[in-house]
């Protein structure tokens, strides 16, 4: 049990961008190669369903996402690679979970408090509207994803160290109650400097709509760095890359020894335009194996099921019987 | 999909008695008869997990349901007979349709408000007190074990006809969005004629500890009819009917003529003691057979396991490709 398990849920809502890159692909795929770590990455496909009811759509991201980490360099045979509806034992030992889990520990999760008190504060009758019960329990589903696997690492954003911390408290309450079942997981909270900040200088987010997708086209890709927000020096005039969006995201995905050199220039006075005609040859440059490998990829579905239920068949293996376990302990299954 | 199909569930908690006989088992048993019918009979053992964490409890009753219902004479042949837990479809279609459930709709059950009431009038600082997720959430696990199969028709006690209103609402919301996709059930709400007086004339009840066990021994059995609370009328005087607990439970369980007969002999001033000799004898009589079969195969728990098992796969024949298509519907699950 002393083997570290490190386990990445990965949203399949919308085509990955660099933030994605540089905060969670880059680093997962990184770790994926330490010796004596087990890792686990799968596409929460069950969660997209939360916020996403069109089908067309949902399984769209789904195949986008997988081809990203697949083009990125996962190693598939190192780790477990799987999509979370391909396996029912998550959603077995949900319902599990749920009969030890308070509802008054949901009622305090920030992501439903938060919409309450939008729903209150625009004065409607109902402080639960537009909240499904999937909303509400999703930390039940977060627990299941990771308990299933004895995950004892578990890399999230820092919207997610509450619910990181009831998926502790649901573990310990039934370690206290059937014995030693669960492993208790523990945060490793993205330090805020892994935030990348996006074209308006916000962070990185589909839903601030300031991204930039991986693998676009050179002209999309030109046409959306040139967007990037820079303040009003003219060239020849020494610009500093602090709160500078630009740099920031050249920094994040380069070398020390190339961002300081750019962070010279820079200060030099390189003009804006050049800096970021810089910007796009390097993104182009970094990602051109990739974006080939990606466009192959989003060609033959067929693969990507093929490495998917692969992944699911291997995780399963552990699935299956420690769900069995965890059955026989609270005294369902099988009678012999 | 005319075909009428009815699907019953069968709560696991505690030892079936002479009201669960009466109530559900005889009329299912029966109905499992007709022809041009399909039915489901599920033992709830992932539902017993809310009101029950003794593990040891949990199986043995599920054990002895299972030989209950076996040994009256359910036709695992002709029908459908299952453990919950056994189909990993259930809980899987749960969190499909918990994205489809408004969270207002749960705040609104009955059974979760009336604990809600208890803490309130307890003066407690928490109204959510005690209540944790699975009872919160359980009308959609109870949604998810009808929709699965379709069901058209179900047997509910007057306490369930809310919930069942709820797995309506869940069902016509699904279908509005992606098309025809499940059957919406309707409620068969059992008749108050249906409820058996306990011992003390109450609704035979576990929690009121006033229920006849099926199978007893003689002893046991003859102790605790003669416990059945009577009027103080001496041996001759006439006796009423009416309101006759000990007449009601040879009523519900004997034939027509049998029970007019006893109804006479009662009006003609037999005394409580004979009365109760005489339902002691026929209780007897009637499950002998029965309670021969259920001391067999509660000694052959592999049997039992082997019923349920092939049970299990049957039922999974249906559930595994539908949720297949519902997946597919939803846009998750395979790609190609």
């Amino acid at each position: 049990m002393n083997q570290k398990t490190i386990l990445t849920g990965i949203t399949t809502t919308g085509r990955p961008h660099l933030g994605n890159y540089a905060g969670a692909i880059r680093p997962a795929i990184k770790a994926s190669f330490e010796q004596g770590l087990q890792s686990f990455y799968f596409l929460a496909d069950y969660h997209s369903l939360v916020k996403n009811k069109d089908p067309k759509e949902v399984k769209k991201s789904c195949m986008e996402v997988a081809a990203t980490w697949l083009a990125l360099g996962l190693d598939t045979k190192k780790t477990y690679f799987y999509r979370q509806s391909d396996i029912p034992e998550i959603p077995e030992l949900m319902w599990i979970l749920s009969t030890f889990t308070a509802k008054g520990l949901m009622n305090r999760a920030h992501a439903y408090k938060s919409v309450v008190q939008l729903n209150e504060e625009s004065g409607g009758s109902e402080s639960d509207k537009g909240i499904s019960m999937a909303l509400f329990s999703y930390p039940i589903l977060m627990a299941a994803d990771i308990l299933m696997f004895k995950a004892t690492d578990v890399p999230v954003g820092q919207d997610q160290k509450q619910h990181m911390e009831m998926v502790r408290d649901v573990a310990q309450r039934f370690n206290h109650h059937y014995g030693d079942i669960f492993v208790v997981p523990k945060a490793i909270i993205a330090k805020a400097s892994a935030i990348l900040p996006g074209l308006d200088g916000r962070k990185m987010s589909k839903s601030y709509n300031n991204s930039i997708p991986l693998f676009l086209g050179s002209n999309e890709l030109r046409k959306l760095i040139m967007k990037i927000k820079t303040n009003s020096l003219e060239p020849g005039e020494p610009k500093s890359t602090e709160a500078c969006t630009l740099f920031d995201i050249y920094h994040a995905i380069s070398k020390p020894e190339e961002s300081l050199l750019f962070k010279e220039q820079l200060e030099q006075g390189m003009a804006w335009g050049a800096a970021k005609e810089e910007l796009f040859v390097y993104i182009e440059d970094l990602f051109s194996g990739p974006k080939e490998e990606y466009l192959k990829l989003i060609d033959d579905q067929t693969y990507i099921e093929s490495v998917l239920s692969a992944g699911a068949e291997k995780a399963r293996d552990l699935s299956s019987s420690y769900l069995k376990k965890i059955k026989t302990v609270v005294g369902i299954g099988s009678l012999v």
